[in-house]
């Protein structure tokens, strides 16, 4: 096999010569940048032209009701489209999902229903061919996932116990590491996939049959991937040669995956400080302008800016918005000690500034107390602009997945191409307390949807009482919770694999069974509510506990006040610990995460009052939030109250949503000089067809 | 649940009341009958007029060519397809594959290619919207086990030491039990089906998972079925009430099997001594007289005669003919010592006789010594006239599946809806021999195909030495083979699963892995010459065995000569052991069978030159048959060699295919009236297509 390729020239050798090993070549080949942000450059005419354009076509697509165009009967694959374009000659890195800008694909796999009410709720009708074809001969997901569930998983979704699950959409979650159609260009990766195949186990039960499946589809994805960019022109089968071809190879590795599977979070990665090595060796080279090299950034960006989804009214309302949460991972600190920050670092944040603020890319900056100086001063700044960037805690991720990591969606961690995650939505801990104190009664339904335990019948709640029904509750719903996952992966791994993804990630990949938690401080409020003051249980006529009195106060979660953040900790602690009794799905590890963003309105309007005094229908706070309003000593005890929940229980992230007036925290610009200790999630994620969209977003107007 | 059902009306109580049983039902129900035939009906004028119509037809589609009509477009499921028939006001059973007899189903699921092929060899070409939805959307059968297979199995496939692999057409070889939409009706059976779903366990293993989308998919399959029967005027929802409804519902269900399924072999089952309950009933209340009951059965065995299948050539060649192989087995006796032949039975049989001879259906007689004098005579009577019974070993079948089994294809016994099997074809057992001789590489391509063992160097062969390399041999070729099937099955239940079949099964099916023998008598002459004669290797230029010079003689399998004989029964327990030593899908039980009936030919012709003296390219013998012409002691002790072979290692069955000249065994008719001990194949299956079809087959025309 020829190493020499005109693309390696220069580049410092490693294990990544050897084999697909992308952190050996960026360990030694980057070059940490410790200055400032002078050297950066403004938009060219062409890509203010191009923005132009798309600022054009945006509001035409507004006026339009939210969708320009649309595909009813092309089914959406990496080859199924001819090349799209907004202008050829001006743009730099090119590549649409269908033949044109603004078009929405068909993507029918994840299921046929959803896709047909994507269209018909935006005026569209599919084609009724494609619509039998998927319904009598082609099996989607959400097809399999209803054969398969019990009554009581369609109970526990029905009334919202469990809620968000991915079972009629695609679960995304699943970063393909782009960067490897770059470094090593596609044939070379195929090989690496025969290679593959030909190593696995060679006794054929099931579960192999299913891997060599599977490589035998992740090289036909490669291949297809190879036609796809020679539709536009491009040879990607050797290494890119350059900056330009090295953000085009990795980006139509990324379009690949966005024309092949309509994701919950189609994440991009890390990929800054990886480019960076290339442009580095083009400025030595003479062969580009930092100019020529923002203008590809920008143009780059521009293209992830317009990845769009027929979605569904509904689709929007839970992620109260349309986001494909193409988030980029930017910065952190290598675990040996050298910061990731490079020029390429600044120029994709500096996009936020060439093309205006906006919630997509997700661009978000692994922070560490370690970062340079001078990039600290640009997120901040960067920051303060286009209140456009998430934070997220480098030097606590780093610990369990080293230093080439990526965030999927807006707090889900996983190293690039080494590991993924089974998106599994979130379980409603604050139901499942009134499902506790009730005998598993839905208190909104009246229905009995938990098993028929002995409900709390006294008037006045008992602490003891209701924490050791609670915990059963508990046991009961994290073996419903997981099975229900169980079945909704098994379906899209059969249904709607996602091919290209997977076959940019190494053979054995480490799965994580993400579970979720929806209405941690409520519940915690509620049983230091219990606790500490008297809580009064109202009944119906039916003997159901619909609305409680609390008679005194009590602590509230996110005051560092121990006596109630304890609780928080044992919550999360012992829901993680039922989880971990059951089976999972493809040996896959489970882990929770607290990180409802947006969603926690619509969980919180399917929940019953609560014993905190939260009123029926009225929103949970978001994600790890202390409730609104509840916070009352201030930003730092409500981040230390955050900061003690128990992030080895809560691995796949803590999400705190995080809005601050800029004044509040200083006279100048420095507001992040210093170190925030929880995985901080101050994402601005959301409604991409806002219409502040291109305007720039107020800074509580995402979340 | 109201059991007070009009069609069960004067039938003795039962477990069949409380659960789906149908063997309950025909213990607690049938008559023995042990008169003569001397109550048969001839042919009505309906039937008569209706034949006339076949024959012209079948005169039609042979001066077509072989098809006369085929779809290219519609996809063969339960309803796709309108009410087809010969002549409505004539015919009083009722049902076609397609909305006309005579036209042939597009059946792509096994193989889009096979299904285009089938296509255009016969002059029709598939509609190609349907060709570009199976290629890049609906992944069938064959893709699927392709994607599967290693470098190894594709080597063993095109060399043809496995062989005749199930990997590009329907596997077939599983009956459902169509006995249960007679006695139970539609709806029971969804409500049973509904139980079982309910009662998987409750931990969702993926196959756990399998389980409830399998039976979630047979629920719609009987759903499906109940539509098909409205569409030609028929609920069938509640159980038949009389002969007429019942053989009506058990043929609407096999219907919807040959609708959705081109399996190898889509046998019917044991159906006569069931109907016959019907039919005492019916008598006894004056409902139908002879006459109209036997026109009854007329139709039906009619319909069991016009099931078509597309099919290419290949097919053809490998089946020696157009099977569909729909096998009835008919008499046999009861584990409570009572015969169950009854007067349907003789009706069955009967239509030999009213309609002429014909190789399908495949009516078997379960033959035991303990059957009434009467019907032995009718058998043998019925065999001297029309050439077209087959037999089976019912006292050696019994003891390992009782008294209500029946024979998929041709000697495959399993107990109607409790057990299936996964056809698994053969491995060539002669080649497998040569691979030893020459350490793994194929004879016939000088290919290292096998494993790169030493191989033999001497010039003469010592029998130790090829005793010992060839059990090595055979232990690597038992685990390609299962490894390969293990693919095979997996692949066909995900992308290939017989709905409707299954749904006629119970919940927890026992699964035979059925895998096969060819060249079984080759292979004991070879290593007897070895033993008994002189047998001197001839090697090619590359040193590798082409051919063999035996010197001296040797006893010769098929004429009663232990030293032989035990060689035989040495390989078919080896192998055995080998196969039992591999993991099988879906904890399936391992079997062998020893029954090629007709593709020994094409077996034999891939295999080079044997040390027993068979020229390169000869034909095998088929099944467990003696080579041709070496069996000199005549038929008894070439009959006793075979019954030596051990059962319990080959219990899919040994078939020895055997032709009989009717003068050799007597002077008058009574030739079957002895017992024959082994599970003997007389069966005359063959050339559906061929000119003698509906003329009567000699007696050698279709082995």
């Amino acid at each position: 096999m020829d190493r020499n390729y005109e693309g390696w020239r220069g580049f410092e050798g490693g294990t990544w010569v050897k084999e697909i090993n992308v952190r050996s070549f960026i360990k030694h080949n980057y070059t940490p940048y410790d200055g400032d942000d002078s050297f950066l450059a403004g938009p060219t005419k062409d890509t203010l032209d191009l923005w132009d354009q798309v600022l054009d076509l945006t509001r035409q697509e507004r006026e339009a009701g939210g969708v320009l165009d649309m595909d009813t009967k092309v089914i959406s694959t990496i080859t199924s489209h001819g090349p799209g374009y907004l202008n050829k000659e001006k743009e730099r890195i090119v590549g649409f999902q269908t033949e044109k800008p603004f078009k929405r694909a068909l993507m029918p796999y994840g299921g046929i229903r959803m896709a047909e009410k994507a269209c018909a709720d935006n005026g569209y009708t599919i084609d009724p061919e494609v619509k039998e074809f998927f319904e009598k001969y082609r099996k989607t997901h959400n097809a399999g996932v209803f054969d398969a569930y019990t009554p009581e998983m369609r109970a526990c979704r029905s009334s919202h116990i469990i809620t968000g699950l991915p079972d009629a959409y695609g679960r995304g979650r699943i970063i393909g590491d782009y960067r490897r159609v770059a470094l090593y260009g596609v044939d070379r990766l195929i090989e690496d996939k025969k290679e593959q195949k030909e190593t696995t186990r060679s006794t054929m039960y099931s579960e192999i049959i299913r891997d060599r499946e599977e490589l035998a589809e992740q090289i036909r994805a490669l291949e297809d991937l190879k036609k796809m960019a020679a539709s536009y022109g491009f040879d990607i089968s050797k290494p890119a040669v350059d900056t330009k071809e090295a953000i085009q190879w990795m980006y139509f590795g990324y379009l690949a995956a966005v024309k092949e599977q309509n994701g919950a979070a189609m994440s991009l990665g890390r990929t800054s400080t990886f480019i960076d090595i290339y442009s580095e060796r083009d400025l030595a080279e003479g062969r580009y302008t930092e100019e020529e090299l923002q203008e590809m950034v920008d143009h780059f960006i521009m293209k992830l800016r317009l990845v769009k989804f027929a979605r569904t009214p509904e689709y929007n309302a839970l992620f109260s918005g349309d986001p494909q949460w193409v988030t980029e991972s930017i910065g952190g600190v290598g675990i040996d000690g050298r910061h990731m920050v490079t020029k390429m670092s600044y120029r994709y944040l500096h996009t936020l500034k060439n093309l205006g603020a906006a919630p997509e890319p997700n661009l978000t900056v692994l922070w560490s107390i370690n970062l340079p100086e001078n990039f600290k001063q640009f997120c901040a700044k960067t920051s303060i602009e286009t209140s456009s960037v998430q934070y997220e805690n480098d030097d606590l991720m780093r610990f369990t997945h080293g230093d080439d990591y990526a965030i999927a969606c807006c707090v889900s961690s996983m190293r690039v191409g080494k590991e993924m995650q089974f998106f599994g939505a979130r379980a409603n801990l604050a139901k499942c307390l009134l499902y506790a104190i009730n005998g598993g009664i839905d208190e909104v339904s009246g229905k009995q949807v938990g098993p028929e335990y002995r409900p709390i019948t006294s008037e006045y709640l008992d602490y003891d009482e209701v924490m050791h029904k609670y915990d059963d509750m508990m046991r009961w719903l994290a073996g419903v919770y997981v099975n229900t996952l169980n079945i909704i992966h098994y379906m899209h791994d059969k249904y709607c694999y996602e091919k290209i993804q997977m076959a940019l990630h190494d053979k054995n990949v480490t799965r994580w069974f993400a579970t979720g938690i929806a209405g941690l401080s409520v519940v915690a409020d509620s049983l230091s509510a219990i606790k500490y003051a008297k809580v009064k249980a109202i009944r119906n006529d039916a003997g159901i506990v619909v609305d409680y009195e609390v008679e005194g106060d009590f602590p509230k979660f996110g005051n560092d006040d121990n006596r109630v953040d304890s609780i928080a900790y044992d919550i999360v602690h012992r829901f993680m610990e039922h989880i971990r009794k059951n089976h999972t799905y493809r040996n896959s590890v489970p882990t929770t995460s607290i990180l409802t963003i947006t969603s926690n309105v619509v969980y919180g309007k399917a929940t019953g009052a609560t014993p905190d005094g939260r009123k029926k229908g009225e929103a949970f706070a978001p994600g790890a939030n202390p409730m609104h309003r509840r916070d009352t000593h201030g930003a730092v005890a409500s981040l230390a109250s955050v900061a003690k929940l128990p992030f080895i229980d809560a691995q796949d992230g803590i999400s705190n949503t995080f809005s601050i007036i800029p004044g509040a925290l200083g006279k100048d610009d420095q507001i992040f000089a210093g170190d925030i200790d929880v995985d901080l999630d101050c994402c601005v994620n959301g409604a991409c067809m806002s219409p502040t969209l291109f305007e720039g977003l107020d800074d509580n107007d995402a979340n």
